[in-house]
């Protein structure tokens, strides 16, 4: 079945610091002509970091999108041409002031790929080590170390909300139990 | 600690078919302002739903974001003002032409809190029976039945690559083990 849409032309309609929005017509799969709003995000990443082998490190942030505080593992965005492994080093550093000894990626996904290009590689950190780094100036966390048996809990009754994080804990706790 | 963020004005700078763009200046918990950019997304749903108690359906779709065919399950937005399992109800028709007996809400989360307000509700759906759905004129997609077997091995090969699918799975993949 064909299902691709070909790009007929592609308007950029805001450019803001974190994403651009693109505005597109496209040929559809039937011949018509369809319109398509996409978000264009650089990517990110996010890292589950052990700071012992039953205690990993969430971050707490007020999150203006969701009108709310939220439970997540360290993330960032991509910058422009980054490695991800070198962002999710860089990123665990400005977020909790650890730096990895070995960090090993798990798994890359898309976010929301109805709207957003947004990719996210997920690692998993260790051996962490306290390391300086300056962290961005409009960026405000609280970081805590959680019990990996907390954070299941938290997944279970809904204190943590936000998908990455999710998928990060799912994972784990599938090897974990393997 | 104190995180939130007091919004002193907000500004919509792009207003889309699927989403609004806002621009927003913020009161940082320092007390300084700051500068933030929020996708303003309805919400979505998305249904797991079996075919029989070993099978589910998926849905193979073109992403023009991602640039390339996903499979996910069934999802859809929000109509404004629309009950969540309506929704999940009225968006299985349209997508796989089957309506759902029996429909439970599973979790719900943010799919990517640090720009998007959007918040997907995830149901599970069984009792499948045959419906007329009116489809949506520019969404096209591949309907399959998948063993659920083949499902969790297409989660661990990469073949799965959507967030909300990955969750849906792993949840239920843990819910079956329990």
């Amino acid at each position: 079945m064909l299902l691709k849409e070909e790009t007929l032309r592609s308007e950029e309609v805001y450019r803001g610091r974190i994403f651009r929005v693109e505005q597109a017509l496209v040929r559809l799969p039937n011949g018509r002509e369809g319109k398509r709003d996409v978000v264009r995000h650089p990517g990110a990443v996010a890292i589950i970091a052990w700071a012992d082998s039953d205690t990993i490190l969430l971050v707490r942030q007020y999150r203006l999108a969701a009108g709310c505080e939220l439970w997540e593992i360290p993330a960032g965005k991509l910058e422009a041409g980054e490695d991800p492994a070198a962002c999710a080093a860089r990123e665990l550093v400005e977020e909790t002031g650890y730096a990895p000894e070995h960090l090993t990626e798990i798994t890359s996904f898309y976010t929301s790929p109805g709207f957003s290009s947004e990719i996210l590689y997920l690692y998993e950190a260790c051996g962490l080590k306290v390391a300086y780094g300056e962290k961005d100036a409009d960026e405000f966390l609280e970081v805590r170390c959680v019990p990996w048996r907390t954070a299941l809990e938290w997944l279970k009754n809904g204190e943590i909300r936000d998908a990455k994080t999710m998928i990060a804990l799912l994972l784990t706790a599938q090897r974990r139990s393997a």
